[in-house]
């Protein structure tokens, strides 16, 4: 058949649903640009459709779910009703990218019943943001649903246009670490989310969800043309989710921009989860940590006990004068608790959370650090054995609170096929990294560390839907290719990795990516597809309030000066602006320092050199800055010259402009230091 | 990251098993061309791959399985030993497209042990034919793996080279019926089998399965690029599968072809089932069929009861006396039965399969049947609910046996969101149309008829897998887009449709299509997008051991010569033989008449007007032969002139070559009456 003859069969499709369905309701953003609207086709389906102006995102659009032990809900419903209310408040993040955070929408309430003798009935509720549309599901207690066994969320997200996308598969190996594709969006296949699009006309949406409490994470798998659809995290239990009503689904999120900066800069995620349960988190900490870490990724160090044992007491002491003498707060060891000698990447069934290595004195190391000024960050590798882990967890976070530890780092490698958790009989059941028993796990640990001032910083993780806001302790995650890659990782993460993942991984929340590593090399010798000054610049593109400063203190040594800025950064800010970027390209970053006047940037870019010149008109207008400037020297290239790093001071108010120059590979960071008020 | 740099990554990525990894074992096809060979990766994969002549076409794939209950089989795993055996026989089907099929495989059996304490070992079973590539895993009972609870089968089949794939998507609305997509292979999604794909070097591979046998139905997802693996279909229990050892999966087949006439050649599907296990299969009759159905399609009839009510006594009478008089030897009579004027396409709860409705009398028209020498079909809709079904189905065959009806058309229209079980508890489990749970079900409908002579013909069914090898009285099934959908599809079927199924769908098995509409019009008025012409092709294109000429009788009179070529078709064959074809653009097929000499041939287009020269060198060499010619008239065309058919007579012998001139949507039916023996 011709192109041509199949355009025409699609594009007769497409309008078929404008004949046959009258618009039910719909619901406007605040600055009226985005619109969704509701309608019911001919056999009963409930259909969703986003605009933003006059260009279609989303044509109509199905919802419904199928069940394991009831018939599906999805055709033969009815529109009985809706309801229209408007948003506005500002809240204050007790730490975050900015302090302020508006929370402005228009809310549409969908009041949908079955029309068949079942007569179920669910809300659709839609919030329509000036940067995008989160919409969730909400049944209540009901004859007919008591308990929901749902075998399929059959939420579509039918895109408009066709574009280009940026995703990583789902259920591949059962973990969130790849490196980004980009393909037309005909070409996606199955994505986790979030997964970001650029259409035809240049708008760029990100598809996520916000608040995935007790329910599976959702993928999006592609149908055929540009039609995707939501397909839930399985289980061994057969249904995806079991969940009795009254229950909400997690908010499926679109993050909908012009440009890929809005993406950046959209609090959408944040602002549909619930707020702060914990009351007081004072005791929550951003902070940058060193470690020892990057040894065992470099081969140099082992977690495993023997003569390369990297969790020692003599080690551990050194680390803590390192990180005092450099002003680090945070200091994480890692394989200092016994189970690391056997194959615990197989099943992690013989950690103890609270037993240390013989050679690993871990009261004294904690009386030293506190002696030292130094925070010891714990670690709880579980190897995805997560009813063995959370057997011992009470004791494990009741040794830590003892010692003053205030943050753990949770690990959940596996090469098992998934989580181990236990099932109803006690029996083993093998659950993914995004399903409902994992999300249930998480917060269940970050709940429980609550309860001991504990911070927890997840890696595998269960994605980032935004629960920072509810609960503040959970202050970061790994959850994509991370600075281990460029250790061992085959190929290592490309110069663009960074320039994706702040416009997909990065719109989940922060991530505890690792950088600094300011030697640029990896196991036996790779070499890091990254310059000195692009390092520098990670710690202000990927947010994240705990920061690594990943590399060996030997080499710090002998980089003082791109040291410095490493040392100044801060991980708090009272303000963010994207000033510029392309998915996968470049973006450049200014953040404001929560803790005083400076601000500090960072753009990084991908393999090619890029220019981009940048307004400062971030910065107080008629105040004097003095930016000292990280860039990339001359004739910078990741592969040939990646140490050549300039180093500049300047001074600049907000009415000046900046060239950036980013070699191939590489990026730039400045730190602007506020002069007097006038 | 430019394209450049993504090519140069992927290259890297294709080499690298190449240096890492060294051959264990390998096999090649009887003349050669094809080639398995296995190796074992670094991790202790084992990995399978795929060349013809110099051509790599499937690239390093891994093999093995996710468990519910288990670790998962697929890293640390190593050969331990490997032996070859060489296959040749011939054998005969008891009915279909050829009297004797070849079966001629060289298999690699390959012994496969994991490295890890669990020590789970497998085999993987290849059979390389000129034809194509089957294997399988085999499972013995062994201490750590009695009972598999299979999460997912991780075989993958990563294409080595990009092309064309005609496919449709699975897990959309749990069947079959859509219209294929040709994209790209990049494009596809998730895909059911058999998928087809053209490579870049013009080798056509359809990806299908053999001897589907309690387990579930596989899919084919694509990961990104062109790298692709097996998705099985969920079941609502939690494990996809449940199987206690010892026991073999379904064979994942790959059907290759240097042309697309080859794929439809293959006996490949069959040869990799088991021989006939039901013994004399006498009493399975390949035959044509008339009915009281189109009528349903069209609106002007009922399933259900009233003034509309089809299947009455006084129409039974009528349609047998029609099928009597021009030599169709089996009527359908569907909405005989109670249970049809609820909401049966709900879930089927009301309907008897013994009780009739009281003005259809069965034993009268079963009894006047059997006196004008025609066998009624009987008709079971079940809606899916194969509790309900299977709780009568005894009394229901017992009925039919009776009564002398030797063949039942089962049906499993559903809109319930799945196949409604009964689980262990009791409970109403909600299994999909391709799942483990359906393809048991289906089997046992299958062996249970078979008891009782009677053949099954199922609707909406599990795909089909060549089972009618291993059991005859499994005649055909529907499983794809069929003519009821050119009555009120929306769109109908388009004119490509049977060019592709041939190539797709029809390498399963046979299909009950339903064609010979000759009024070429649906509900409505609705044109069917074929000329009157190719509805005759159709019947030796679209084979089927049974055939319905679908249109009301009433119309077959306004079309007497063409209804002659359907009243003289036959529906089984001492041999086929595709001449040309084109996947989605046109196909030619002659058939040579199992109970004569005489030979059909049909050849459909698409929406083009297409011509093409056949050689008859496939006729008696040396004999003479009458063609009577069924063509395209002048100035046919499915849109303006449909009924435009030319008959023509014309002596010809095997020296001849043909010229045939298919109209947009068009085709040509050819009967080949043979002269006297020389």
């Amino acid at each position: 058949m011709s192109w041509l003859a199949r355009l025409a069969a699609l594009v007769l499709l497409a309008l078929a649903p404008m004949v046959h369905a009258a618009e039910a309701a719909a619901v406007a953003s605040p600055d009226g640009k985005i619109r969704v609207s509701i309608d019911v086709d001919g056999e009963g389906h409930v259909r969703y459709s986003v605009a933003r102006g006059t260009a279609a995102l989303i044509t109509p659009s199905w919802l419904g779910f199928l069940f394991t032990d009831a018939p599906k809900l999805h055709r033969n419903l009815s529109v009985t009703g809706s309801e229209a209310r408007s948003f506005d408040e500002t809240w204050t993040q007790p730490w975050g990218e900015r302090t302020q955070v508006r929370n402005h929408f228009n809310e549409l309430r969908v009041h949908i019943k079955e029309t068949k003798p079942l007569a179920r009935g669910f809300d659709m509720v839609f919030r329509v943001f000036d940067d995008g549309v989160g919409f969730r599901y909400e049944f209540a207690d009901q004859p007919n649903l008591h308990t929901l066994s749902i075998a399929e969320e059959l939420t579509q997200f039918n895109l408009a246009q066709d574009g280009t996308a940026w995703w990583v598969p789902a259920f591949e190996w059962n973990r969130e670490e790849y490196i980004y594709n980009t393909t037309p969006i005909r070409e996606i296949a199955t994505a986790q989310t979030p997964l970001t699009v650029k259409l035809a006309d240049g708008t760029h949406i990100a598809f996520h969800e916000a608040a995935l409490v007790d329910y599976a994470g959702m993928n999006i798998a592609r149908v055929q043309g540009t039609a995707l659809k939501a397909v839930l995290t399985p289980s061994a239990r057969g249904p995806k989710v079991v969940r009795a009503a009254p229950f909400t689904t997690p908010w499926r999120t679109l993050q909908i921009s012009p440009d890929a900066a809005g993406l950046a800069m959209s609090n959408l995620i944040l602002n549909l989860n619930e707020p702060n349960k914990l009351g007081d988190v004072s005791w929550v900490h951003p902070r940058k940590y060193v470690g020892i870490w990057w040894g065992m990724h470099l081969d140099s160090q082992s977690w495993a006990s023997g003569v390369k044992h990297g969790a020692t007491t003599a080690n551990a002491f050194k680390t803590i004068d390192f990180a005092a003498a450099n002003g680090f707060k945070g200091v994480l060891i890692e394989g200092w608790n016994l189970g690391w000698d056997g194959d615990w990447f197989a099943d992690g069934k013989d950690f103890s959370f609270t037993q240390a290595y013989p050679d690993f004195d871990l009261p004294k190391i904690a009386a030293y650090a506190k002696l030292k000024g130094v925070h010891l960050i714990g670690h709880h590798e579980t190897s995805a054995n997560i009813a063995h882990y959370e057997d011992q967890m009470d004791a494990a976070f009741d040794l830590y609170a003892k010692l003053g530890i205030d943050a753990i780092k949770t690990g959940y490698v596996s090469d098992a096929g998934g989580m181990q958790a236990r099932g109803a009989d006690g029996k083993t059941m093998f659950e993914w990294h995004e399903g409902q028993v994992s999300s249930v796990h998480h917060l269940k640990v970050v709940t429980e560390a609550a309860k001991r001032h504990i911070s927890i910083d997840a890696h595998e993780p269960i994605k980032d839907t935004g629960l920072r806001r509810t609960y503040p302790n959970w202050v970061s995650r790994e959850g994509a290719r991370g600075m281990e890659y460029n250790a061992w990782g085959a190929p290592p993460n490309p110069p663009e990795h960074e320039s994706v993942l702040v416009f997909t991984r990065m719109l989940g929340g922060p991530m505890d990516f690792t950088p600094g590593v300011l030697s640029l090399t990896g196991k036996h010798g790779q070499q890091i597809q990254s310059t000195e000054a692009k390092q520098l610049a990670l710690y202000v593109v990927l947010y994240s309030p705990i920061q690594m400063a990943a590399d060996l203190p030997e080499n710090y040594v002998k980089y003082p000066r791109s040291f410095q800025f490493i040392k100044d950064v801060p991980t708090d800010w009272s303000d963010t602006r994207v000033l510029n970027g392309e998915v996968g390209d470049y973006v450049t970053i200014a953040r404001k320092d929560r803790a005083g006047d400076n601000w500090y940037l960072g753009a990084v870019g991908d393999e090619q050199a890029r220019t981009s010149t940048i307004k400062l008109d971030f910065l107080d207008p008629g105040r004097s800055y003095t930016a000292e400037i990280y860039r990339d020297g001359d004739g910078a290239d990741w592969k040939t010259n990646p140490h050549a790093v300039a180093y500049e001071t300047r001074k600049v108010t907000s009415a000046d402009s900046l060239t950036l120059a980013l070699a191939p590979g590489g990026g730039q960071a400045i730190r602007f230091v506020a002069g007097p008020r006038k």
